[in-house]
């Protein structure tokens, strides 16, 4: 892993000739039917129980979009869920996304002061420095906050930089409340996330980290929420690489990511979480593939593919 | 627990005196030389040694200050630093916390969208809802990220109202770079700090969240920055607790928190972490109690709740 974060991942994404990344969000019960209905996975009042289906269920969904798309991110949350189980359950699923050679996105959303994010930099991205873990993998980039400004983000970057990692640093995020903040005017004109885009387009031009692409292990999560806003904060972070969350079912559409993409068609790499992973319950899926959920998956993950390659600038 | 995490935080404080917390965050590196020499502990290449020495000075140090404070924040990214065993490990220190009848903040600043923060929510604040941890005990209180607005927030305050615990929303931090976001200034004329206190001021009014005391489970984290600015985000926040960081040794001295307080010196918690977790590296201690670690930290413990209690008003 000599490499710059953004030079991989540009090169997985043309390897495998799409700018997308599956979000794994699992939820119990949400479940396919044919596991949970598995002997020791059938008891969602267990921890251990919920957390083995929902374990055995990520790994399918690994196996099942590694050929078709470059990357996944994997949601702590989801994990943490399930308590320390849960998150020794979160590293195997990393280690088992990096041996299908897919790019592996940490999705933990840390923040602290300085100190105490290098804490959190070590666990979230480092690769693990204790002997009795040594066959430990980190992921290959994770998201950060950014409210603490630069001493919160540093020690992220300086693993980023270190390790050839990648950091994703929030910027604007996909929920109806975000605009709350994000969007706030201020008296520069900038509204809060442009104001934090300038701080991370400083970052990502830092010493060490912009590869041979253009591109910075710096980059920034940026969700597709209207063309004018996203062109703005394209054009101000001309070095970073956008995480876009919210494809499908948080309500982006194929024209939203559009100006998340430079016009050569690349800077952007689109995740699509739940209308992919749950694609079973998508009656569209449910007709022509009944009860096979896994190939409901495997056809969403093309189909949203196919959708974003249509739209992706040549 | 059937009383609003307010009240009964200001029972405590009155109970033991003083608005004080001693923040808990562990580095190996620093541990005294009595505990890293034991047997099975001396070996920080490897992750649980290192980490069984953490929690051995942890469950000291919860005990050395139970007498002393009303209250403990454990941050979890010094137990995360050690993976899942570290996760475990911080709960088991909550739980010896709680049974030492100190209130328990977890330090954990979670954030994300709405659906993803239910999980957050019931894995950080929530006492589980698993059969098989049943005995498992989650902290009083979290502290959680603001970045994303309302739906990010809501799933820990439904947890607050349901479970009578709290929440401690970011609004000020104490790191030097803070200011880079937060005080910068919005059209409105309200600084990015002040839009949220107010954003934060609105949610702790919600149905359900206001105990006798005329304090929410709603609470803000505001670092003792400069007078002014404080005395107006405690002006703009009436009926949050602060939780206040930063005493000590990240350079807050006394006066800066007296305007944390009201006039009647309810309103705040002040935390201080290394100047008193680490007292023995402190020549002013070593001088009096040589290599007696522990008398170290309870006399600065106890020196930190006399210095605060000299200021609080009254």
């Amino acid at each position: 892993m000599a490499e710059n974060f953004a030079d991989r991942l540009l090169a997985a994404i043309k390897a495998k000739g799409t700018p997308t990344c599956v979000g794994i969000d699992p939820l119990y019960a949400r479940l396919p039917a044919e596991i949970v209905e598995q002997k020791d996975l059938n008891d969602e009042t267990d921890s251990e129980s919920a957390l083995d289906a929902v374990l055995e269920f990520c790994r399918r969904v690994i196996k099942i979009v590694a050929p078709i798309v470059p990357a996944v991110k994997i949601n702590s949350a989801f994990f943490e869920r399930y308590y320390w189980e849960g998150i020794e359950g979160y590293f195997d699923l990393i280690q088992e996304a990096a041996q299908s050679d897919l790019i592996v996105i940490g999705d933990c959303k840390r923040g602290d002061i300085g100190s105490t994010a290098e804490l959190y930099a070590k666990s979230a991205l480092s690769e693990p420095d204790f002997a009795d873990l040594e066959d430990l993998v980190g992921p290959d980039a994770v998201t950060v906050s950014t409210y603490f400004g630069i001493d919160g983000v540093k020690p992220f970057i300086d693993v980023a930089r270190e390790d050839q990692k990648g950091v994703f640093l929030l910027v604007r995020t996909s929920n109806p409340s975000a605009a709350e903040l994000q969007t706030a005017k201020l008296e520069s004109g900038l509204t809060v996330a442009e104001h934090v885009a300038q701080q991370v387009s400083g970052w990502s031009q830092g010493e060490g980290l912009i590869g041979n692409s253009g591109y910075s292990a710096v980059g920034a999560v940026v969700a597709p929420t209207n063309p004018d806003e996203i062109v703005r904060l394209r054009g101000m972070m001309p070095h970073c690489l956008f995480l876009v969350p919210g494809y499908g079912a948080q309500g982006g559409s194929k024209e939203d990511i559009i100006p998340c993409f430079k016009s050569d068609g690349t800077g952007a790499l689109i995740t699509a979480s739940r209308s992919v992973i749950y694609a079973y319950e998508d009656m569209k899926y449910i007709e022509r593939f009944t009860s096979e959920w896994d190939k409901c998956i495997e056809q969403a993950a093309k189909d949203f593919v196919a959708e974003v390659n249509s739209v992706v600038p040549t």
